[in-house]
């Protein structure tokens, strides 16, 4: 009887109470309230809304339902950085190890790729021996010792929010900002942070498309961060295009080790640099962006934060001695350059198209359960508003075979879109959005 | 990937194709569409509705989805009757009997009660030995035999209806009126029908409160009867208070049967006549409404009605002397008299509360699977506009014991309203809908 007086009130624009949402969450997770009665409720949310005191309602019932890392006793700053996920996204795997090196502790918790945009988890999976699934315990010992986990959403962790994005996914109720909001904060939270940083993406590839609903959503974070303790900086990013140049596992996994090095494309490092920066200004190791930058550069030329990279793959099984020979990562079997079909002005790099493209060569899932290839992808050395001439290699495909080969082409035609003008790029970080608001990022 | 697909179009104010109604429902009826995902396609369905286009594909596919009554060979005009429900409403006991004793075809398919409102289903069962689970094949038999049969949906009609509808009641979404009239509608063109007469209620004891809401109802229907060839005729009625005086199962079959003998209170006697003469001029048996009424009334006062209704009795397997001594229905133990607590003017009898009354005797049902007490009810005299004294009967409880009793009186208490001013009730029948629109219905 509880379940469908919710839903009805909802539907009618009413609100839940704390009460209520503990309730109802605590009946779905027990089995007793049925997954078509949540199915209904969720689509209610997605037309009515919640409000900000319901929205922390959610969170806080979400968080309660499960175990956390409990972090508390650790003294450094302990902080982690969440991205609304794009294609060609490494940043997680570089900015990680960076500021863990430079005493930041960073609890990243990570999730697989499904449809066009990747995931951190895949793109790990390409170190051989690597493994993410580390009970709390491991993590937190791990945490303690060297300073960052990078693991998977454990069972222990918010479980009710695994049963509900699987619902949401089956039931068109993803896109909806307080479920998107309670869902991130409340596994956040369990990470017991004393800061976290927001990669909000925007443009064409993003999960939301518009600057406006961007914005939306880091506000509903930072307020629930805000109200927790848990002070929250979000920078707006351009997904227009794919950041960097490598898209596929381990393709993206290489990329990550040449920026460790200092050999990273210039999108890549300013956007890493950029979140680094927030991480160390929330814990407290730079004044200012200008001071950050400067550190994070020392931290990469002097080869601490590949070093820290290297630690952090030995602690969870996998081979350290990829951060020196990326070589001994998955290989594909046919490699083919691309070429442009005309000259003219790269006018668009469609990461929808370069994502399906991935999953046309066997690097994607479409179904949760599908495994991936982590060879196969491409990379891609043109950006919007380059000028090339006609034959000129903008890209290079990585396949299983000749057939994969074809179908990266056939994918690559279709994304990236050669013409006689172009319309200017998305700027790479266009907005910084804090408790105090938004405001516009200014790039050196 | 077809129904989360369709979710989504639905929830972004889509439309769904005829073949996608088709498959949509046929996927769902074989279990490979999940409850989960067509309670989030219903909840989209009632944010965004259904055009007329679509509503009518879905009552198709509805109507496709199992067995129907097949009644072609059936020469006579083959009208039925319904009613959108409410508390009191036992027209349907008199007005089949009544119009099938003047030589039209009457496939009376009705439910059982749930929540404030009661089920013709449930009356009928108060007739001893009286069987309503009829199949396919004698209700048929019978009806050409005897004109008429009163049956319950049997599992052969629209079978995807009885698993919408028990979805829809569990996720909140009965109340959108394409899903109502598709539902409604599909069972009723499996009658094979020549007409239908609505009653659509309103008010609040009514299922759509406004009579906006009831005049859309009606529109739809009429419009999906129109393009199947089968007209349809719908008055809007009062449901601000019950109809006639008995709420209650065996009580309402008892006022039912004094209605056949000519002895029914004048508001039930009215709606009946109404409802009556459309379906005589439907059939082609009266030319209008002054003639219809002079036929029904001879039809009463000759006994034919009553007879006819032995007659469906006994082709039942009821106890057909029910008819000359009412008496042989169950009888509570525990009766007493409710008396007006002051004096004044009856403001209000509200249904709902009627409703709940029933439900506290034992009489109603807030789960489909709930058994129900069919002695127990209230005989409600006032009306609302009376003047009463204090300490005047209006009205009798009728309970199973002493407990019953106070439960019953308490019920009263709060349903009916006596206040020194009354607003007027509605208009017991305000309008007539056909397909040329709604016009007020001037009763002489």
């Amino acid at each position: 009887m509880l379940a469908i007086r919710l839903i009805e009130r909802k539907r009618d624009g009413g609100r839940i109470d704390p009460g209520e949402w503990r309730a109802l969450l605590g009946a779905y997770i027990a089995g007793h309230v049925p997954d078509y009665q949540m199915a209904a409720f969720l689509m209610a949310v997605f037309f009515r809304g919640l409000d900000r005191e319901e929205t922390s309602a959610l969170t806080d019932a979400m968080l309660r339902s499960g175990g956390t890392l409990d972090l508390h006793g650790i003294p450094a700053p302990r902080i982690d950085k969440h991205s609304t996920g794009g294609v060609g996204d490494k940043v997680s795997l570089v900015l990680a190890p960076l500021v863990a090196s430079m005493g930041i502790v960073v609890p990243m918790m990570s999730g697989r790729g499904l449809g066009h945009t990747g995931g951190t988890l895949d793109k790990l999976d390409a170190i051989p021996g690597f493994r993410s699934d580390l009970s709390l315990a491991a993590a937190r010992d791990q945490l303690e010792r060297i300073g960052c986990a990078l693991l998977g959403q454990s069972g222990e962790i918010a479980p009710v929010d695994r049963k509900l994005y699987a619902l949401r996914d089956a039931t068109a109720t993803v896109e909806a900002i307080p479920l998107i909001a309670a869902s991130i904060m409340s596994k956040k939270l369990a990470e017991g942070l004393t800061g976290l940083v927001l990669d909000v993406k925007r443009g064409s590839g993003s999960f939301l498309q518009t600057l406006e609903r961007g914005l939306e959503l880091a506000d509903v974070m930072i307020s629930l961060g805000a109200a927790r303790g848990c002070p929250v900086v979000a920078l707006i990013t351009a997904m227009d295009r794919p950041l960097g140049r490598a898209c596929g596992n381990a393709l993206e996994m290489e990329e990550a080790i040449h920026a460790l090095r200092g050999e990273g494309p210039a999108d890549l490092m300013e956007v890493t640099y950029a979140l680094a920066a927030e991480m160390l200004m929330l814990g407290g190791l730079a004044n200012d962006r200008g001071d950050a930058k400067a550190k994070l550069e020392l931290a990469i030329a002097s080869g601490q934060a590949a070093e820290k990279f290297q630690e952090i793959i030995e602690a969870q099984g996998g081979n350290p001695a990829v951060v020196d020979d990326p070589a001994l990562l998955p290989q594909a079997e046919a490699i083919e350059l691309y070429r442009a079909p005309r000259r003219g002005l790269v006018a668009q790099i469609e990461p929808r198209a370069v994502g399906r493209g991935i999953t046309a060569l066997g690097g994607g899932r479409t179904r949760m359960e599908d495994s991936v290839d982590p060879a196969v992808g491409f990379v891609i050395t043109a950006k919007p508003g380059d000028w090339v001439e006609a034959g000129e290699a903008v890209a290079t495909v990585f396949a299983r075979d000749e057939a994969g080969l074809r179908a990266g082409a056939a994918a690559l035609r279709e994304a990236i879109c050669i013409a006689d003008e172009a319309e200017p790029p998305l700027p790479l970080i266009s907005h910084r959005v804090t408790e105090l608001g938004a405001e516009s990022y200014d790039t050196e």
